[in-house]
């Protein structure tokens, strides 16, 4: 099974070159499924329903989110009518929506995305190693789903690599995002779950995070905020992992960075090339 | 000229894989300056002396730091010694020894080399913006030095980005250190700057962050600690950022990653090769 | 009914106060309840089985630990064995010890003790306030408690003050405890639940924490540690919070600050003299 | 001399609180010099020049800031007109406004007010300690001023209590303020300088840090915001602490709580009744 992962689409320039680039991507690669970040899709906070009916539209399966899911508060009501649409799992008992969402290939696989935030640098949210586990115990590779794909929204690069062995073996992949800069770490861990602490975002990387620079760099030199922070309109970048999955044992084989765009050094899944 | 940067060299493991290649890598690239960040490179914590006189020996020009500059108390005596010694700029007044360092290649250029931390989830410094921008108002590109290089040791993208935009023509090249995972992200800047968000580290990334797996994920799954931690004793990769720069502006002309050794994909600065 | 809470005894000094006054408090003031903090009481980190039972012996009916709780590692197996010791209830489950305890009074009363951490700039622990309704609700006042007292290890006024509101009048007294600072906001709350945002703590207050001032004020100013901290060795104030309850109601119907010793303006429970 | 320190006043109800009591408070203790926090006093949020007039109508000689200080965008342009307002002395260099004032009594005695931030858990500003240094080195007391007060805003109890010491015996009072909490420590250090670890704030104290309950309770409870926070409007307690100074060596002889209001226990300077 092919399976796609792009990371935080940021703003209109990021859902443009999302939208723009993802049906061409699931024939030239023949995807089997593919799972987009859209926590920023919106003006860089949240995520609208039209904006998700586009996403889904362009060819996404699943979409995930991270501490702006609720950015645009009507994502509270939507969201409990979207399986595909996946907050992080660590909010607290009683939060809209789902943290983890079994969904189905065209080809009628079972892949259960999971999203769950970080804790190391970000909101106090419930453990993310125990709500992961729970799911993981209840939902086993190969028995309550052909493929386990695990959106790990977090800061700090420890806890990102902590969670990658923790379910190493486990969950077909874990691919972290938020910090919207791709890393070069990309691999299959020992026991065959695919990782990488970081799989960038979609957007206009002449920027900071995606946003125009100047706010940003105003706010780190004068500590004093000017206006608010806008979208990058710039032509944006896609990043993101590709993972190729042993339908037996629903472990990764294979993965590799996609990363289409102006900016950063392209790259394309070998594996699946020729 | 072309210079070359390794990222923060962790244990044993990190610093064998290091002085066994860089004499190679000094032959075979026809390197003018290498920098290396050693703050872990005592057992994950500092660095001692003799460390540093064996990263001498190996061919380092320089030596970088970062929050864990004094873990070894030595290094606040040995320090005053060694102008190849660098440790963050934005530490107090008085802190001994310096932040930036005029240094010369073989050749005769004067390389200015600048240690700076982030304060975003770090340590409260001083301003490491002002700090950079005094030394960078001080010593321009060509009048005060032939290069000017920045090891900006943060935790968040978006210091890192900001501080690239805010020196984007006016040093050769910032490269981030301190996630120990290398960024994707290698490129010049619009004005010249060759810029990457983290360097990765050297060392054995069968581990987190360089150290065994096994105490962080206790901690991260238990909150109590039961051990120290432990440099992996596995094979290290090392990891860094080529810069090719023009010797007329002392811009960056090109750079990319090195990485050489097991578990991250290899990487060479194609515009040295052949 | 009548019970005294007394604040983190820091180091021996702490202990010393603690020990000497306490068998002429509940004779003085016929308390029915001695409840202490004992996270900062080993040195100033955690706490030994010993010291237990020194505290024990002085007349404490209960123990309460905070973010220090196992930095003395024996109490991770002496724990088990005394229900009288309390970590906070929010550690991950699994964790040794207990968070809630019903306890007797020599009359025969059940007082259940709470321990919590907060969250915000403190360690990831779990919820507390959900940790905190599931007791409460499990074990309601005068049904399953004739008393409830929550030490709410916490740094946030602003979150110490939404949890008293979070209980008030489910539970008899929330206290908050890890500043070390006794704070000037004892009262009832509306709905009858004693409420101070800090105890304080029972240490020698011509200090940092209770800890000796030179280390402390070296590390804000250089940035750089020099040596450990050590407790203070001054003669100790010890602090805390009387609160008086109605036994029909189990809620309180007075409060008030106890501070005894040198440096702070000494306090004593109004309602409980003459 | 007597000098009188009010903590942040939180919205209208704070203000009224201020502008009703201060003119009888001034009379009835023959105030010599009022100092007022108002980072809060527009809403909850920084400061109009309106009701900065309002303050000084009603009696404040100075009026100090945090970090709410440029909450209300105006304030960046009038500040430059008022010597009696105060921001923050470790904002970055270049930011409007001035760290530190001297002002005259109406008595003609000069009197140097000094505003700063702490670090620890914070936002990323200049070394305060540093900062407080120069301004103490530059005008010491009885060359350069009558009497210096330094209003540190900061989270911490530990630096807060750091600075303490650090100033001891050369500034005439160190408080504490933005946790919006009185503090029970107020006292004399060893060598002359009076310290509270927090003022407390003028507001209603039926709320979370003077604002409306519910929302703060929410964004504990579910981590989502609903609404923004909004000043509660209960009748508000004015909280400070009142310092009475030696004018032969400008230290403090005394200091003492002053706390006129509902909810907190009542509080006025000994030393100065009868
Ligand atoms: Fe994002
Ligand atoms: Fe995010
Ligand atoms: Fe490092
Ligand atoms: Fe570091
Ligand atoms: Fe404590
Ligand atoms: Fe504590
Ligand atoms: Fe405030
Ligand atoms: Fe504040």
């Amino acid at each position: 099974m092919r399976l796609l992962f792009l990371g935080d689409i940021v703003g209109r320039s990021g859902r443009k070159a999302v939208v723009d680039a993802l049906p061409g991507l699931r024939r030239r690669y023949a995807l089997d499924f593919v799972i987009i970040n859209g926590e920023n899709s919106a003006g860089g906070f949240g995520i609208t329903e039209a904006i998700l009916d586009e996403l889904i539209e362009a060819g996404a399966d699943a979409v995930t989110l991270g501490n702006h899911a609720f950015d645009q508060k009507d994502a509270l009501v939507f969201i409990e009518r979207y399986p595909q649409l996946i907050r992080p799992i660590n909010y607290p008992k009683g939060t809209p929506g789902r943290g983890a969402s079994l969904l189905k290939t065209q080809a009628g696989a079972d892949v259960l995305v999971i999203n769950a935030m970080g804790r190391i640098f970000m909101p106090e949210m419930d453990d993310p190693f125990r709500a992961i586990d729970a799911e993981l115990t209840a939902c086993r590779l190969k028995q309550g789903a052909d493929a386990i794909f695990i959106d790990f929204h977090a800061e700090a690069t420890s806890e990102k690599q902590a969670l990658g062995y923790f379910v190493d073996g486990r969950a077909t992949a874990v691919v972290g995002t938020h910090t919207h800069v791709p890393t070069a770490d990309d691999r299959v861990l020992p026991n065959g779950t695919a990782y990488i602490s970081d799989a960038g975002m979609c957007g206009d990387y002449n920027s900071v995070l995606g946003m125009e620079i100047d706010e940003p760099l105003n706010r780190f030199i004068t500590k004093i905020p000017r206006q608010r922070f806008e979208p990058a309109t710039g032509p944006a970048t896609i990043s993101g992992l590709a993972v190729d999955i042993d339908d037996k044992t629903g472990l990764a084989t294979n993965c590799g960075a996609l990363r289409i765009g102006p900016h950063l050094e392209p790259a394309a899944p070998a594996f699946w090339e020729g």
